[in-house]
């Protein structure tokens, strides 16, 4: 899988076939933070197996953002390791999720893959002086617009929200079944790609196993971080067996756990809290977004992990990852 | 209608009654990134036509806002230029238009036109290390203050929003008559200022001309392309007529077809793919602003045009005009 | 009150435990900008007279964000100073006040103060290249998450918000009786910390005057300044007597006319617009965050000063105090 980089200037093609493919499987890759081909193509696989239209749809995001950025001259060693992809994966899944596969909704994840795209370079800009990264903001940003936008617009009529997507009043305060425990864990991972799927999330798993074995175990703890906090705070069996308290301490714990920072003990407890907080701010977000029928994706994760970026600098127990 | 320029250092006046009358009829004519007296005469002069109050606010915002940056001491070149009278000139046509005409609200106009000086300032001097500008963020960061506040405030009592100003349920699928094409692009150059009005717009059109035919020919295209999107999205008939999604799309054209990105065929392109996404980030702000009575005013320009600076300096194919 | 600096390296404890006490009162009394243990002695005294239990949240508070700043490594001399404990003395209060005073809450003011520690440091470093300060923005941050997030939480029951807490409609238009104005402007510097109540804003006043004549001074303008704009606009009497017109504006006041700003003619001018405006950004935010049943806190002032700051380098009549 090794990539021949072309001398840089010209924005030419990326190479052969194959290593264009090896680009967008990247991108999917990259939506958990792994740069390798093999776990994006396991990813796919996962959603295909839920949902042809949504493996069709992260396929087609992927590909949009990767050559956006390519047509747009932006570099080259960036677009190889999928970081022009990742977000358009998630503009994909999540527009045809919540809207449909229509003809105008197709059209809208081009225009909102390639949106992802451009947003993907400011962030980046806007962080490159400090440590820190444009994490799937562009994929929340661009997908918010267009959801939103979609209220107004009569061609891009808005499916129902899935019911699993938003939860209920809180009931809570029974115990927790070991089943609820391992079945919520799965697919808190699955969720990561809004996949309510308990085999997707085993596949996911197994996907970042393929890349990085901290990463697997980071999921799986962010997981089950998300899944305790929601259970303590009482809430319901039935949303915390679909896994919507866990997919954005998934990623913060990915992120914190196993990518950007230095691997020991207090960047452990401070993941811990991290992903902790995630579960607050998923609950905050939901409040703020109900009124307007729509969902947090994975601002929660953004918003966190973006804080701790910032704070890194002057908190010298934490140490970025070089 | 040239200038000169007394010394720096203490803040004296700017010159001669005519050196005063120029500062602010270049800040009229900034509203559209225009740089010269005569275009913000005419501006002046279509709103004028269009109702007197409204033409009374725009003078008066420019002013304060003008006057406001000269009593801090800001950069004098700029306060020339009119890059602190702009963001007053729109403070008062929207405060006017959305609250009414009576002394309570000319006291917001000149308090709120005072705010968009400082966030001028402020905003001028975030974007400072980058490439990037306030843009019209001032005006719709203090207008959406003082039009929110309104609600609370007895002595402001807000006017009806005007129906024209809020999209309604969009029926669309008709087909698109030359007339609603001619009348909607005039509209919409028009609607920069709020000015529902034909002629209006076409004494805009012609006020561009005077300064800069690129800029002229970008408004219409940015208006013809919000209102294609509209169409092809089902907008209805009144909607498009009325220039709504239109206007936030002129003023994206302007910003990087004819001011801020060097032009050739990237750029050209870029700058059709923005004013679509425009249309969108106005739709998206409609359904976010409609629970709270509030209108997005200029803000999908805003968002769309610091999405682009932030993203140019990583994207080669675009490059800043010098 | 002087404190022997250990050297800088391993992050040991504070010294001895008159040292951490005074690091934690100083912490306090950093809420109103005092670096003084006494005032924020004094502070407490209030708090505890109004209600035990808010004074025990806002001891707690800050107590867990002074020693999550120590557990992270942030840097000694702020720590001493208080500036890792202010933020959390607010977010006890505040959810206390908010939620009723049941074992998850003191959980969540727990979770919610280490929150605002990392935010502290986050939004330090934010500032760090430009002249400015986080202010009590980590406050307003982690309060609204964890307030919001109590809304889908059954286990945080959210008690009804106190009535005073948010402006009603205003019928206003009333005389302003002297006995009105004396009320508000002891209980608007008693808002600051959400307690509405006469002796205790006369307490907080003689803790500021502890430590500066001058904050003092600026908060008992700021407060006036809030009442008299509140009353001209039409406030109702029981909220201009609430002091709910007036806090935002005593911490503008004591920020720009006391703290950060040189002070002459013209920035004593400026705070005075500053303060004005701040009413208006607090009417604003009341309208956004009345559907979410949210209030603003302390955001008009963080954004009121945050603006200034921002703006003050393109401002040379304003000179930052050295």
């Amino acid at each position: 899988m090794d990539v021949t980089l072309p001398s840089d200037g010209e924005p030419a093609l990326l190479g052969t076939l194959r290593d264009h493919a090896d680009s967008i499987l990247r991108g999917v890759g990259q939506v958990m933070f792994q740069d390798h081909p093999y776990t994006g193509l396991l990813f796919l696989v996962g959603i295909f197996y839920a949902s042809v239209p949504l493996g069709l749809a992260a396929l087609l995001g992927t590909i949009v953002g990767t050559y956006t950025g390519l047509a747009l001259g932006a570099d080259r060693a960036s677009i190889r390791a999928g970081l022009f992809g990742f977000n358009g994966t998630l503009v994909g899944v999540a527009l045809v999720l919540f809207l449909g596969a229509g003809p105008f909704v197709w059209g809208a994840v081009i225009l909102a893959a390639a949106s992802s795209s451009v947003l993907m370079a400011g962030l980046t800009s806007f962080w490159s002086p400090r440590k820190g990264a444009a994490l799937t903001a562009p994929f929340v940003l661009a997908s918010w617009t267009f959801l939103l936008a979609a209220r107004q617009i009569g061609r891009l009529m808005p499916q129902a929200l899935p019911a699993a997507a938003l939860p209920g009043t809180a009931d809570g305060g029974s115990g927790l079944e070991i089943m609820t425990l391992l079945d919520g864990t799965l697919r808190g991972v699955g969720q990561v790609f809004f996949q309510d799927d308990l085999l997707t999330g085993g596949v996911f798993i197994v996907a970042l196993l393929v890349s990085s074995r901290r990463a697997a175990i980071a999921a799986v703890f962010g997981a089950l971080v998300g899944l305790l906090t929601g259970w303590i705070l009482g809430a319901s069996e039935s949303e915390l067996r679909a896994g919507l308290f866990g997919f954005n301490s998934v990623l913060t714990a990915i992120a914190l756990g196993a990518t950007f920072l230095r691997f020991d003990r207090a960047s452990a407890l401070f993941t811990a809290f991290a992903a902790i907080v995630t579960t607050f701010v998923f609950a905050a977000l939901v409040t703020v977004l109900q009124p307007l029928g729509m969902v947090p994706l994975t601002a929660p994760f953004v918003v966190v992990v973006w804080a701790a970026f910032l704070a890194e600098p002057l908190l010298p127990r934490l140490e970025a990852a070089s």
